[in-house]
C-alpha cells in the first residue's frame, strides 16, 4: 500500500522536510546556557520582532513556555481565569498548581472561548478569603473548542479589563499562526495586546521540537531563571532553533492548505453514518460527535483502515491535519472512511 | 433598646455562655506541643471515640483541619474532586494549591451537593497529561448550598468509588452536627465512611476557637507535623479545648432550636416583598434571593434596623441562626423586617 | 514532696498566673476573622505602638509568625540567609521550603550569631544559576546559641546591607524581651531596624498561646491573607490576646529574675562533675556540655530526682528558667543536683 | 591564527563531530510524547541496560533529570543530604525547594565528597520539629571538588545507611563516565547501588543536548509525568538522542585523553607565578587557587591571550578539558600561559 498510515492524531507528529533538515544540519551552534548559540538567539529575536515584543526565550515545549508564563504572572493565593477547556488546565499535568501554586477560575463558553463580559463578572480582587485574579489566559486557536479563533475585536475588551485591574494577559499561541492565516490579523497587532505569548513551533509549523515565549525584557530575564529551575536550559539547541527559523520563513502561509483539507475531512465525516455532527472547522482541527458508537470502538475501526485519530471526550473524536497530510492522503482518507460502517 | 443588634452574619459570632466560660476557666492545662495538655488530649480522644476513629488533632480553625487533610491526601499533579461551592475551594484563600499544589475538579450539583454518578464520570486515573484524582471532599452541611444535608445513603456509593479506585474521602464537617441532629444518623456511622473528618467547634457548637481533625493514628501523626509547619501548634490550648468538651456535652441537641428559628426566619423572608425566593431551610442557614434590590442595598437597609447578614452571591443574602439568637430575637427580627420596604 | 517536678525543659511550659487568668476570662471578645475582637485589636495595636511599627497580627504561634514573615519576603528561587542554628531552619518542620519554596544559606558564627561581614560575603544577587538573597533573618535571643543577645550595634550594619541591596530583614523575637531587659535597648529602636518582627507571648512572658507579627500596614494586610491559608484565623481569640496584654504590662521586667536564676543554674551545673563546661548565660537559657555521660543518660538521672531538661545536641543539655521556677525551686534544684553522680 | 580561542570554561561547550552530526540527522524519529520516537526509546533502553537498571527517561538537561529525581524521592518536610558544593544545591536555581519543597542538610567534606560516617550523624528520622531525611544525593565526579571521584568502596556503606533507614540514594552522574574511565569500575556495579542515576550526555560525551534519568519502571513512569509538568516532553527528540547513542558507542574511552590533557593543564598552571596551588586533577577539571591576582583580573588577562576559563569561588579559577581541546590546543595553551605575567 502506498499510504500505509494516515495519522491525524495531532499536528505534532510531523517530521522535518528535507529542506528543514538541511537548515538544521547546517546551523551554527553554541552553548545557549552561556547565551552563545547564534541560531537560538536569532530565532528568539526574529519572533520577538515579528510580534513587536522585546524578547524571546526558546524552550523545549509549549507546556514549558506556558508554565513559565504562569509562574511569571501568578503565585500562591492568586488565580488564573481561563476557559474550562484550556490546555494549561487540562493537559499540562497540574502544572499551574504544582509549579505556581495558583488557583484556577474556569469559565464555560462556546467553542472554548471566554468573553470580556464573563471575565468581568469572574474577576476577584481584594478579599481575604479568595484568590486574587492575577492572570487571564487565552488559547488561540482553541484546541478543545475545535480549533476556534479569537479575533482582536474579542481580545481588546479583555485586555482593557486587564489594564484596568492590573491583571496580566497571556496567550497560549500553540496554534496562533493557524488563527492569523485565517483572520488576516497581524502578529504586530497581537503582540501589542499581551504581556506574554507562547508560540509553538512543533505543531502546524512542522518543527521537531520547541516553543518560544515572548515578553518584555524583564519578564524574559526572569523566565530564563525559571527555565533553569525546570531544567529547560539546553546547550547546543541551535539545531532545533534552526528548524524554527526555517518554519517561520516557509511554513506559515501553507497552513491555509491544512485548513482546506480539514474542511474536506469535516465534510467527509459529516456525511458518515457514525457521525452525529461535526463542529465548525475554522482551522486544522476537526471534532466529530459520534452516534451509535463509542470513541474507543470507532478508533479501532479506523485502525483497521490505517487511520489514526484521538478520543476527545465522552462521544467525541478529533482529527488534525498537518504538513504530512497532503491531497493524496485526503483522497485515500475518503476512500477508507467509506469502508467503515 | 434591649436587643440592639440582631447579628445573623454567621454562627461563628457566638460568645461562650457563662457555663462554657466556667469550664474553660477551670480546665487543667499543659504544653500541647509536648503533648501534655490533658484537656486537649481529652477533647481529641472524646471526639475520636464519638466517631469511632482512631485519633484526633486540635487546631486553631476549620480551615487548618481541612488544609491539613488535603495535604495528607493529595500533592502536586493530583486533584481534589468537590462541589464548585465548596468552602475548601472558595473560602480558604487558595490553600488547596498554595499548601498542597493540588488541582481541583469542580462539579456542579443541586444545593451544593455532588453525586456518586457525577463523581464517577469525573474521576481521572492514569494519564500523563492529567492530574490523578486522589481525594474527594464533601461538606456537610453544605454552607453555600443553603445548609443542605448529605445522608449516609448518598455518601455510601461515593465511598464505594473511593475504595474501588484508591481515592481518599474527606468530610468538611464544619456543621456536621447540624446535619446529624436533623437526619438522626450516628457519629459512629459517619466516622466509618471517611478517611478524615474535620469538626468545627466554633460554629453552631458555640466555642470561641478551634476545630478537630479526625483520622487514623498514622494520618494524625503526619497531621501533627503538617500542623507544625503551618504554625498551628499551640501551648496551653486546653483553655480552648475545654469549651469544646463542654459544647459536645451540652450544645449538640440544642441545634434543633437554631433550625426551628431558621425556618421561621425563612418564612418571614419569603413573605417579604424584596425577596424573590428562599432556598429550602433544612438547618440553620437561610439564603434569600432578592428582587428589586441589590444585596449591598438590602444589607444597608437591614443595618438601619439593627440587623446584620451577609451578601452570598450576585443576588443572594445569607442569614444564619445560632446560640445567641433566641426567641426574643426572632420576634424582634420579624418586627424589624416589617419596617423594611 | 513540696516541689514534685522541677521542669526546666522550656519557658513555654508556664501556666497563667491567677491575675493573668482573671484578665483572660474577663476580656471582651468578638469574631477576629471579621476583625471585631476588641482585645485582639488592642494587643496588636499595643505591640505595634511599643515598637513604633504600623501594624500587628495575632497568630497561634511564633512558628506561624515566622513562617508568614518568610512568605512575605521570599519565594521560589530566592533565599534566606540565617545562622545554621536558627529556629526557622531547625525547628519549624521545613516550613521555609514547604511554605515559601525558598532556599537557605546557612552561616556559622559564635553563639548562634551572624555578622555583617559574613553576610556581606554570602549575599547572592543576579545569577541565573543561584537563588537571589531576598531575606536575612536574625533570632534574638538566640536559643541554640545559649540565649545569646544581639545588640543594635551589631544589627545596624546588617540593616545597612539590607537597605543597600533591597533585602528584607526579619527578627525572630521569640525571646526578644529577654534581650532588651539585659541590654536596656528600647523597643522603638529595635522596631526601626526591621521589616518584620515576631514577638512570642508564650515563652518568658508566660502567656498560654500566641505570637504577634509586626510590620508595615501593607505587609500585615498580606500577612492576614497568608494566615488565612494556613488556617491561623481564630474566632473569639481575645481570651488569648488578653493574656498578652497582661504580660506586656506585668511580665517584662521580671525576666531579669529568670536571668539571675539561670546564672545560678549555670553556676550549679558548672561545678557538677558530669558537666565539662557551661556556655555563657546572658539570659534564661543554660546549655551544659557533658563529660562522661550522654545527654540521654543524664536526662534519665535528672528524672529520678524530679528534674526535667532537654537534649540539645550530641553532648549538650539545655535548662531554661521561667515564671514557674522561683527561688524555692532553685534551692531545691541545687540540692537535687547534688544527689546526681 | 589557527587556534583563535582556547575555551576551557566547560565541557558543555563542545560541538558535535561530523560523525555525530551524521548520526543525528539520519536518525529515525517519531513523537516522543506519544512514546513513538524509536531513537529516544533506543537511547533510554541502551543506557538502562548498561547500568542494569529497569528504565530510562530522556530529558533536555541534567538539571531536569536531577530535579525530577529529587521530586521522586522527597517532598515538603523532608530533606536531601548532600555536600555543600553540590550542583543540585548551588547551580540549579533553587530547584530543590521550588520544585520539591524539600529542605537541604549540607555537609562539608574534602574535595566535595561526603562520607558514610558524616551522613550517619546527620540523618534525621522521626521528629515533629525537623525534616525527615528522605534522600541522599552524591555527585560523581564532583565538579566543585575538582572533578574528584567516588569509588564503590565509598558508596557502599552510604547505600547501607539508605537501606537501613528507608532513604533513597540518587547519583548526579553529570560526569560519571569520567569517573568510571579512571576507576575502571563497571556501570553495572554502579547501577546496583542507586535508586536513580542522572547521566549527562552534553558534557564530556560531547552531545549537543540531553540527559537520561535511570531508575525503576515505576519511578520512571512517575518521572515521565513530572517531566510533563516541567514542560520537558519533546516531540521528535530522536535527533538529539541519536547523538547520545553515538557518544556512548564512541566517546567514553576517549575521556582518558581529556584527563591526560587536564593533568598537563594542571602542571602548566602549577608552575605559573599567579597560581598558589592546583587541586589534585583526577579527571578533566582543573581548579587553580590564585595568588596576587583576583579571578576577575586573571580571566581578563587570559582573554587577551584567547583563553577562556571561569571564576569558581573567591580565589579560584576552573579550567575544563574536553573533546574540542586537543594536543595542538594544549601546546598552544602552554605557550599562551607563558605570556601572562
Amino acid at each position: 500500500m502506498s499510504l500505509p498510515i494516515i495519522d491525524l492524531r495531532s499536528d505534532t507528529l510531523t517530521k522535518p522536510t528535507p529542506a528543514m533538515l538541511e537548515a538544521m544540519f547546517s546551523a551554527p551552534v553554541g552553548d545557549d546556557v552561556f547565551g552563545e548559540d547564534p541560531t537560538v538567539n536569532a530565532l528568539e529575536q526574529k519572533l520577538a520582532d515579528m510580534f513587536g515584543m522585546e524578547a524571546g526565550l526558546f524552550c523545549p515545549s509549549g507546556t514549558m513556555t506556558n508554565q513559565i508564563a504562569i509562574r511569571l504572572h501568578t503565585g500562591p493565593q492568586q488565580e488564573v481565569i481561563c476557559h474550562e477547556y484550556s490546555h494549561i488546565y487540562l493537559y499540562e499535568a497540574g502544572g499551574i498548581m504544582a509549579n505556581s501554586r495558583a488557583s484556577v477560575k474556569l469559565l464555560p463558553g462556546a467553542y472554548g472561548k471566554i468573553t470580556a463580559t464573563d471575565i468581568a463578572a469572574a474577576i476577584s480582587l481584594d478579599d481575604v478569603h479568595a484568590c486574587e485574579t492575577s492572570l487571564i489566559s487565552l488559547e488561540n486557536t482553541m484546541n478543545k473548542g475545535g480549533g476556534s479563533i479569537y479575533t482582536l475585536e474579542e481580545v481588546r475588551p479583555i485586555r482593557q479589563l486587564c489594564l484596568q485591574h492590573g491583571i496580566k494577559l497571556h496567550l497560549d499561541g500553540a496554534r496562533l499562526f493557524n488563527a492569523l492565516v485565517v483572520s488576516g490579523e497581524s502578529t504586530q497587532a497581537w503582540g501589542g495586546e499581551f504581556d506574554t505569548i507562547s508560540i509553538c513551533l512543533s505543531k502546524g509549523l512542522g518543527c521537531p521540537v520547541g516553543s518560544v515565549l515572548l515578553g518584555s525584557k524583564s519578564d524574559i530575564k526572569r523566565a530564563r531563571k525559571i527555565r533553569k529551575s525546570f531544567g529547560g536550559g539546553m546547550r547546543q539547541a541551535g539545531f532545533l532553533a534552526a528548524a524554527g527559523i526555517y518554519a517561520l520563513d516557509h511554513h506559515i502561509d501553507r497552513l491555509a492548505e491544512d485548513h482546506a483539507r480539514a474542511r474536506e475531512v469535516g465534510r467527509i465525516l459529516e456525511n458518515h453514518p457514525l457521525v452525529a455532527e461535526v463542529l465548525p472547522v475554522p482551522t486544522n482541527i476537526v471534532i466529530a460527535r459520534l452516534q451509535g458508537i463509542t470513541p474507543a470502538d470507532l478508533l479501532q475501526k479506523l485502525e483497521t483502515q490505517g487511520i489514526k485519530a484521538v478520543r476527545f471526550g465522552k462521544d467525541l473524536v478529533r482529527f488534525v491535519t498537518h504538513l504530512d497530510f497532503g491531497d493524496a492522503h485526503l483522497i485515500e482518507f475518503e476512500a477508507r472512511m467509506g469502508k467503515i460502517v
